[in-house]
């Protein structure tokens, strides 16, 4: 199955997120998904040497997803095996001061990937069109803007060298629930615990309208957008993998060939190893 | 004369600059320019303060224009007055090998004004389409799409609360020449000095091309391009203060008022005083 084409939104078109089964797991078992997995892991880590040794273009990776969606298991599963000098992941929180003195792209485009580099948000820009205008920190008139300033800015980011890649996992109201529920029981999880995500559960239809127009609006061409059924972690690292292994061997980075340079100096060592 | 007006150029329309004269001085003679300006001066350093406490919008100038157009000499003439924390300066030279291995907006988006700031660009993003273009740095197809771009960049800026104002400091040929040739004879420009600068002016046909094309596709309504007539440097700064002077008047920035807590204090120390 062509994973990419299976879960990437039509530029313009509208998920109806409600009707979307996040439970569902198409194509595979756990077994094969999770025997995949490992494949695709491997995949990217040589892919990303690859594209870190050719240092021309970089990949840019967009996580969101509601509370308990698993952006952070993506990111460790995803691209823990990978060489950390290559992958610089970037978390989006509560905007500070110096940050919300500059407008909401500022943060965002100061950590965008440098060539050879995979970046990875956790979070991102769309925070702004999301708990923004649910909880109407800005007037309306402000962020529908957005959704215009946010294409122009990731296509200027493609058209200049980094391909972009965005994924929405979507996660069921009992399946969220079950997880944060856990971060009150599991001592292990309890450093997630954060009051404001059961309040924000409370407005999930607010939110959830503000998912289907962000992936309506900004699901393009140059940055496409995928809705991955995250209810099985297994699917969604599965999931998530194969479509970023897939495009890194589709930007097929070259590793360099040795230089004018070198050639002469490898002749230099061969010359004084023979006489 | 409304400055604004008499320099700006509408979106779309084609400056020829061969027959724009850069030696005019519409308006005002030098004596009547430079009153004028010692007022301009001053009514910046005024605005700028209120923009300052108000906190809620900056203001962005960007400069550009051939060497030895003026660009330093129009920072220092029409910003020295104020108050440097509240002014940034941004000089874009050559790109570092960090900038380089991001998008060419990354560096400037970077150095944007943050609320309540002026920011002044000596040069900027421009220089993508400029230098880069007529030294062939990168294919045409990439410099082609900027414009774009960078429309769509100061438009978001615009929205987010920023005023951009773009500047394009017009020196003739016979001008420049002389500015260039001074440093090579006047040790206190000698600093300046610049081989490069000479092999630049050589090109001037090819700069002359990349410039008309820049103000036809980047003077928009919302971050405006101003053909300043430059060879006079006493007309240069009346012109560029009176129209920063302008806008600055224009936004309006508002001192804002104590608040509620602060009426509370001002009671109880009037209550202390009393008692």
């Amino acid at each position: 199955m062509n994973l990419e084409e299976e879960f990437r939104v039509a530029p313009g078109s509208r998920v109806q997120l409600r009707d979307s089964d996040a439970d569902r797991t198409p194509g595979v078992n756990r077994e094969e998904g999770e025997r995949e997995h490992a494949k695709n892991v491997v995949r990217i880590r040589d892919l990303q040497h690859r594209l870190y040794a050719e240092g021309r273009r970089s990949l840019l990776v967009v996580l969101q997803g509601m509370d308990a969606a698993g952006k952070d298991g993506t990111i460790r599963h995803v691209f823990g095996p990978t060489n950390p000098q290559g992958v610089q992941v970037s978390a989006f929180g509560k905007p500070t001061s110096n940050e919300l003195a500059h407008d909401y792209l500022w943060r965002v485009h100061s950590r965008a990937p440098s060539r050879g580099h995979i970046g990875v948000f956790n979070r991102s820009h769309y925070e702004d069109v999301l708990i923004v205008r649910v909880l109407g920190l800005v007037p309306d008139k402000a962020w529908k803007r957005r959704y215009d300033h946010i294409n122009a800015f990731e296509e200027m980011l493609v058209d200049e060298g980094t391909t972009v890649l965005k994924f929405f996992l979507h996660v069921s109201a009992d399946e969220q629930l079950k997880r944060l529920t856990k971060r009150l029981t599991n001592p292990a999880k309890a450093w997630k615990y954060n009051a404001e995500d059961f309040s924000k559960r409370s407005r999930r239809p607010a939110y959830v309208e503000a998912y289907e127009d962000m992936l309506e609006k900004c699901s393009t061409k140059h940055a496409p957008w995928h809705v991955i059924p995250a209810d099985n972690k297994w699917f969604r690292n599965h999931a998530i993998a194969g479509i970023v292994a897939d495009r890194l061997e589709h930007m097929d980075p070259e590793l360099p060939e040795l230089p004018e340079d070198g050639h002469r100096m490898r002749e230099t060592l061969e010359g004084t190893r023979e006489g």
